[in-house]
């Protein structure tokens, strides 16, 4: 099932509503949450909480096609808008490690965006007044499921709720002004991901997945996710070694080799540049850059 | 004001309220928000969010005091249960960086404490099955009330809600395993905080208040917030910079010298431990060592 959130366009204001996207030969449609399963919340943390009761009632959507809006009329928002944790894993392709020069981490390398740099999945992405060095990561995003600690790494796959793709943008002058990453990954508008969640039965194993990404149609990078150095199920089982893991938590699972400050000389991205990642059998996301207001 | 969450002691499984703590002859007592303020939110952050509506209903809380509990009977619940921040800054005072051997930042050094280790300002603190290295660290706390972006430091008083004693408890085995700290800064438990958040325009300044920490009745930590490198009012700017606070977020602001890891030899937490960290105007927390069930 493709979990989305979305506005519509007669009404771009108000807030977003959850909807499940179905295929039509016409194009795909998105139904309503609110037209298959009326009393299910309308808040996406409630919802993959409480998804073992709700996801019989969606499993016939599609029998819901006249209530039904085209995909492309609407106006994508973030699957998870507020989850309480975002983690997010450094140097997880060994192409990725190459190109900046650091050791292979033996040790799992965990650092957080904080929710505020949520974005939607088509939204734009500031470069900021107070920086100047922006660069593009594409990652494929996990959601958790069911929450907990001390998950195994076996156990793991039945945590994830489902997959997305993400887009761990970063400042990278912020990111090396000090020893700790945070502040250069958390900038306003800087997590982007979508454009809905594949649940994980749709996906099975998530480590064969093509992974791109392209600055105005030129490929930067391109990989597999079966080269992830740590696996997104020794991944929970490490966060969960010291967190509890919650449903909506949202792991950026690592970037492969091909991002900007690699290149020589380093590219950063500019006010208009289009960044597009894309996962096979996720979809894809595209943010415009735009110089903050 | 002091505004706290507290649960009475007939119903400890319900949720937990706001009060308004007032002073009396027999003893402090807490006026429950309820009776002051039937209609006023629940949930921390939609009060302090709505705060400058609410707080002139608040201003006669004393005149309820017949419908007032004895703040001894009472449990307290961390005063902000679910911040969408938690910002903490590293080496912030001259004697914690001399202890650490570490040059003194130019730049903020911050990182973050993830909300799933927000506790109670007497809640256990837990010794994880995963670690053994388990610090101290008292730190003033202050609680953004009007959030923003590109906050000044001559505008970031106006933007703090209230301030109360937190201890940024740290596994120095999980903080040093990789260079990012996050992991070892954000066990559950580990981030307990109050008593109760007393509001801005009691302290004034908080440039000068008695921080202490003691282990067992035995001093280890003892200096004051004026010592502080960077002030609240730059903390706020430089975090401003990169992400809009929001009503509720958490700064922790910096600890003094006197870590257990800076002593000789380096000393940690067991169970049964009690650290007790102490703020002058602000009171006290303690919290307890046990080991992780």
């Amino acid at each position: 099932m493709r979990i989305l959130r979305f506005t519509r366009p007669d009404t771009p204001e108000a807030q977003p509503e959850i909807g499940i996207q179905i295929q039509d030969p016409s194009g795909d449609l998105v139904v309503p949450l609110s037209a298959v399963a009326p009393d299910a919340p309308q808040d996406m943390i409630a919802l993959i909480a409480g998804w073992d009761a709700i996801a019989p009632q969606l499993a016939d959507a599609a029998s819901h096609r006249a209530q039904a809006l085209p995909l492309v009329d609407l106006t994508l928002a973030a699957p998870v808008p507020n989850p309480q944790k975002i983690l997010a894993i450094g140097l997880n392709y060994a192409d990725h490690i190459e190109e900046t020069g650091l050791p292979t981490p033996t040790n799992q390398l965990w650092f957080s965006k904080l929710p505020n740099a949520v974005n939607a999945p088509h939204g734009d992405i500031e470069l900021p007044r107070t920086g100047t060095q922006m660069d593009w990561e594409v990652e494929m995003v996990a959601v958790i499921g069911k929450g907990g600690r001390h998950i195994s790494a076996a156990e793991a796959p039945a945590h994830v709720f489902g997959y997305a793709v993400g887009n761990d943008v970063s400042m990278r002058d912020w990111q090396m002004k000090t020893p700790q990453w945070i502040l250069g990954k958390s900038f306003d508008t800087h997590a982007p991901f979508g454009p809905a969640i594949v649940t994980a039965d749709e996906i099975g194993d998530p480590h064969g997945l093509d992974i791109t990404c392209s600055v105005n149609g030129e490929m930067r990078q391109s990989s597999n996710t079966r080269h992830l150095l740590f696996s997104v199920w020794d991944q929970i089982e490490e966060l969960s070694r010291v967190m509890t893991l919650m449903p909506g938590d949202v792991i950026f699972t690592g970037t492969p080799g091909g991002v900007g400050m690699g290149m020589q000389p380093p590219v950063y991205l500019q006010p208009g540049d289009v960044v597009r990642c894309a996962i096979s059998g996720l979809g894809a996301i595209e943010n415009r850059v735009v110089a903050e207001g």
